[in-house]
């Protein structure tokens, strides 16, 4: 029977992992498409560079073209990442009826919509599942599973750096800048972190969760995203004492047709489940109207579990080949919605204040909250740790972000708040 | 467009989800189908009876030959439960070409390789993402989001009655009957709570999921089955003191082409993912060679949980009609698989004996467990809660279950053991 001939648009780390899957399990990808695998034709940098797995050297070239169009290609798979070249790699690759396998969260945030409508013209599937949480099945469960329901919120831990980072600060009371040092060291981090750290990868990430999740077209600039460069051990410490934890949370929340999306490091209850996934693992957490709470949890990414996910789109075309369907299950988004403004975003907030230490103090905080309609769940004052000041940390009830923009700038203009130390976001 | 038409088997809780989903979410669904979808026949028991959704009286019949034989029905949805009766209704529905939808696992775990052929042979679609963990899609992952992976292992929560009744014992330090008692007063255990609290219902879903998982015929008297009702506040308070929760768990392991697939009460350690699902949730945590760890979270039953599963089914077969591919993607089973003997089963075990209370005693028992060739990882003598006798907790290294019966043996010969009190596996 004839093989399938794939072209792989890379072999980094997740090349090499595709590369092994394919010929490590080729019976049971045979047993379960009806015909071989072959990976025919391999995009390397280098061809005279020493691989991690043997691969036959006429395999291998330099030029992406070749392989885009070259007529034997049914699938290109895409793990070489980039936006704007990679894009016309794709969008060529589609236009000559080539299905396309991709991992590439960024070409996808960016110009997801663009590559759909090309693969929907041209009868050409285009899978994405590595592109978000690495080995968990998370686009297929959201397209798939829960494809009866109306997702009302999704909540990730989609950057295994930042978790990795977290993690350390919490579990060691290390500082944040001596924990990214050792992940850099570790290969955890990259050298310049300013994309996982200040929340722009999982920024992309949540752009693709919640298209799919509220079938609706969400964009990048959409979304809002901070990152955890700012948060510090006191921070963490006083969660903890109030039960909770801190994580860089994706958070997508869907209201009739209002929607928001944003990126923020989150005080989280202990309690919940995804403030026990510690480590680089991802996780998201996902409530449906009619299911209820529903959390995916596994490694979110690495060579092996990343490449697993991109074969099983392997598996899904070549099962869609056989069954000659391609291109004609794509979900487009068909929900238009709206961003809400500040004043319909809202959420429980954790404050940390550093203030005089004198009586009064509170009265006068208290009676900024109270101004701007915020109410007060709880305050906590620790005996003090300075000589003539002192540290206040509350958590508020639901308070609109609006709100909360008119306490901060209230404060601003009060002497006895030196310095608003911290703001969260609270969830769970 | 010609509306999908559905022909329900079944109204109670379940049912009415259906049909409340299918109704509420109308709009949604025809979005993603291109049709929509009516629940043109409903089998009840009693025609007369009020129900908890508005329903057109001509559309109740309570003879589900009506339904089954109906040349206008497309899809049979099942959620009726039963075994005998209900597979004549499915085999003469496939016989009659129209597509089921089936929550019910107790048919699918004996028969459901003979409703699987007889699909495949009409070319019809059978579907039951519900029969296993209700709201959570974990066949389809298993079947799709893990298709290029080889599983090792699947580790479920997959009975909520049994797991809210041991998160009862182990949080608020309750005894089992009275927790039992509880449950049933709640609802979440039957009058007769044999197959949920002796593992049989576990074992039920344990055979579907390990079918599924390693693409092997398992039938149900593979599958190994002991309930909880042995499980002590004494083994739950010594378990927390080790770092160790008692959960009832399905086990399926696979090495090459030998598995073994059980349902035990299990010391799972603390730190496990799956040790914190607690209450009704279930959770199924899978490890692939390539993926790693994941694992899989949600409610585990309830009305519109599982109706969500039910409704994501019959999204996917009326997609599948639509592209005409009916019965052609199911996967049938192609490993040929060996069930482990107790010599080939590995695991720790928690042994906890009551013993006299006298010099010699551990170098006793310890020399039973040389002999057995069994090593041990840790022992605790907690101070003497009884006169003249004790308890002696015991953690082994991995040993097979066949060298475990050995010590068993060797004990009951041994004056100075008054009694096993109990045996578990330990995970984690």
């Amino acid at each position: 029977m004839k093989a399938i001939q794939v072209g792989l648009l890379g072999l980094g780390t997740v090349g090499t992992g595709v590369v092994k899957i394919v010929e490590g399990h080729q019976e049971d990808l045979s047993n379960q498409v009806g015909s071989p695998i072959s990976i025919a034709q391999i995009l390397v940098k280098d061809r005279t560079k020493a691989r991690g797995v043997s691969i036959d050297p006429a395999k291998l070239t330099e030029d992406a073209w070749d392989i885009v169009r070259n007529p034997n290609i049914d699938v290109i798979v895409e793990v070489m990442g980039g936006i704007s070249t990679t894009k016309d790699y794709i969008l060529e690759a589609l236009e000559r009826g080539k299905h396309v396998v991709t991992a590439n969260k960024d070409l996808m945030a960016l110009h997801g919509q663009e590559i759909l409508a090309k693969a929907r013209e041209k009868g050409c599937d285009v899978l994405y599942e590595a592109s978000v949480a690495g080995g968990i099945p998370i686009i297929r469960t959201l397209v798939e599973g829960f494809s009866s329901d109306r997702i009302t919120k999704i909540m990730g831990i989609v950057n295994g750096t930042t978790n990795y980072i977290l993690t350390k600060m919490s579990q060691e009371g290390a500082a944040y800048a001596e924990v990214l040092k050792e992940a850099q060291e570790l290969g955890y981090a990259e050298a310049d972190p300013t994309s996982d750290v200040e929340g722009l990868d999982a920024a992309r990430k949540m752009t693709i969760l919640s298209s799919l999740g509220f079938r609706a077209n969400v964009s990048l600039e959409d979304v809002s995203a901070a990152g955890i460069s700012g948060v510090s051990q006191l921070d963490i410490r006083y969660a903890k004492r109030l039960g909770y934890e801190v994580k860089l949370l994706g958070i997508a929340e869907r209201q009739d047709d209002m929607i928001s999306v944003s990126v923020q490091p989150t005080m989280i209850k202990a309690s919940h489940p995804i403030a026990s996934v510690n480590g680089v693992f991802n996780a998201v957490y996902v409530h449906g109207e009619a299911v209820g709470e529903t959390m995916f949890y596994g490694a979110g990414a690495g060579e092996l579990p990343t490449a697993t996910s991109i074969v099983a789109d392997l598996v899904a075309v070549v099962k869609n080949m056989k069954l000659g369907v391609n291109g004609r299950q794509a979900q487009l988004p068909y929900n238009v919605v709206k961003l809400k403004t500040d004043e319909q975003i809202a959420s429980k907030f954790f404050l940390l204040l550093h203030v005089e230490d004198r009586a009064g103090v509170l009265a006068q905080i208290a009676q900024v909250f109270s101004n701007c309609d915020v109410s007060i769940e709880s305050v906590m004052q620790p005996s003090a740790p300075y000589k003539s000041s002192t540290e206040i940390i509350i958590i508020t009830h639901q308070a609109s972000k609006a709100a909360m923009n008119q306490v901060m700038q209230a404060f601003s203009g009060l002497s006895a708040v030196r310095e608003i130390k911290s703001v969260y976001r609270v969830e769970g």
